[in-house]
């Protein structure tokens, strides 16, 4: 059988309850951003690990090096934020190829350790090794959360308000922009590649979301709306209804979709690793958490609710409704 | 400037010293065997990470599926081990080409988990992606360690004895016959393939030299006696002598030395994952200890110790003594 006959999350699904072997400590273990690990009374370990590969999940051509070593952080901050956590120690893997010099790999790890700086994130180690053809960069990042602040994906409930802490389908319009390979140094399209190249991890959104007491559950952005709202629901027994009115489409995806014949709304609901987060909130307390964001200049977008069932639907502008199909990324459909 | 100008420990030194930006809590970052992370007054977390690459460090050709995960496993328990620790969780990510079937994946994770459950190792997630050529596999375990027994590389005194916990060069010799593309299904051949194929972490030993109190440093063979001693030396500032007649050199290295024209000795001295521990013991410890491990049916080996100064010298059988020249593996030289 091919992993494509059962797509990625399948696979997932088929051997996730064989690891745990040993439920003791272990909060949450496969199947939300990050696993959480009980290590006091009060307080979780929270691990998440992202691999990437060269020609897979990036380009050496797109960006400069140390934009590359940022990126590859930014996922796992970004699993921390979505939990909720703040992020603790980075441990890199490497497996690198003949034509990648010594030079580039400064800049990188310089790009990485810059990033990892500015959030008190230590790079501990990890393990380097040759490759016969393609760079692959494995990051662990371990987090900290107070116990009862932690941020699941399978604890919303019915009535919760959807909402967003930030515009997406930017950084998959941006990718698209790169794969046509023009030059984009200004206007628009310029703002789309930096979204897809220089994503940055909600960290602080995640802490005050998890400070408040306003929020149930929360993922990040990282396959898409329809395919990480489809976790939420799922994983929470829920469905879910999103007003199209209500979706931030940002302007750089309207104009770039008209000069390319594209609808922007299928980059919003569909394109991944915008690293925003898509949370849950009490309904009473959206309008003080609306305030507080906007107190800290964020911008956070309510865009449905949650309902029972299992149905994710769209009420279009237009006044119909439409099923919202999971389609962000698989890497094996 | 090309990797191999530098060598792999060459570019860990470059840039070991950019990554510990945020020092509290962090008792030993990059240059152990496993970062070690201060989690309450009275207890360590551990953490390793070991990226494999298809047909760099194995071929799947050689072994079934299930043994390709064990082993992959096995190489980070080892360094738990030789920190002193109790593994805990390990988070797996798997870059996947087309031409691996999930039947393949299926076994591999069995394989993986059953070593795992052997010791009360949880496998909570990680990481699925796809590959354009070989199969990718990291591998992160965290692990625990009282943090009064736990192993560094950096403690050796001057005067300690160099134990080894089990005979070295089985595994580099049982790959020089793989690579020979023979068939090894009978006697010292097939001792030597098994060694390669299925080497053991030595974490029971591991506890019993972190609990002994007679240990005072600790490294597993990972890359080969003159490597992995020569880390020991170089951290905790010391030489060390060998004594070629204390060294362990198992009889199927002998035979199988003999038919391939090879001198043992090289395969003991410098061929890596065996796993095995080498240790620092303190000389009026020794005795108890290998009477201690004798009760458990392993045999532990003095093979020399750690002198002043920085060369790392062999006492030959012949009366002479010779330079050892750290010359396991380098993924880059």
């Amino acid at each position: 059988m091919k992993l494509k006959d059962i797509g990625e999350f399948g696979f997932i699904d088929r051997i996730a309850p064989l690891g745990n072997v040993r439920p003791q400590g272990v909060v949450k273990g496969i199947g939300d951003d990050c696993a959480v690990i009980r290590i006091s009374a009060d307080e979780y370990l929270l691990i998440t690990t992202d691999l990437l590969v060269e020609k897979v999940h990036f380009m050496l051509a797109w960006a400069a090096p140390d934009i590359v070593g940022a990126r590859a952080l930014t996922a796992n901050l970004s699993d921390i934020a979505a939990c909720g956590g703040t992020p603790q120690d980075a441990f890199l893997s490497l497996a690198i190829p003949d034509h990648i010099e010594v030079e580039w790999l400064d800049a990188f790890y310089r790009g990485l350790t810059d990033l990892a700086r500015r959030y008190g994130v230590n790079v501990l180690g990890g393990d380097t090794t040759s490759s016969r053809t393609d760079l692959v960069i494995n990051i662990a990042v371990t987090g900290l959360v107070p116990a009862e602040q932690v941020l699941f994906r399978h604890t919303a409930n019915s009535g919760d308000i959807i909402i967003l802490t930030g515009p997406t389908g930017l950084s998959r319009a941006g990718c698209d922009l790169l794969l046509r390979e023009e030059n984009f140094t200004t206007g628009p399209a310029r703002t789309l590649v930096k979204a897809h190249l220089e994503p940055r991890a909600h960290l602080e959104e995640g802490r005050m979301l998890a400070e408040s007491g306003a929020c149930t559950a929360a993922i990040d952005i990282s396959d898409g709306i329809s395919s990480d709202l489809g976790h939420l629901c799922r994983d929470s027994g829920l469905g879910a209804i999103i007003l199209e009115k209500d979706i931030p489409v940002a302007p750089e995806l309207i104009q770039v979709g008209k000069s390319l014949g594209k609808d922007p709304l299928d980059w919003v609901l569909n394109g991944g690793e915008d690293y925003v987060l898509l949370a849950a909130i009490k309904p009473a307390a959206l309008q003080p958490l609306l305030e507080q964001a906007a107190a800290r200049n964020w911008r956070f977008h309510p865009i449905g609710e949650f309902v029972p069932g299992q149905k994710m639907e769209l009420a279009k502008i237009d006044g119909t409704v439409q099923a919202i199909i999971p389609s962000g990324w698989d890497h094996f459909a």
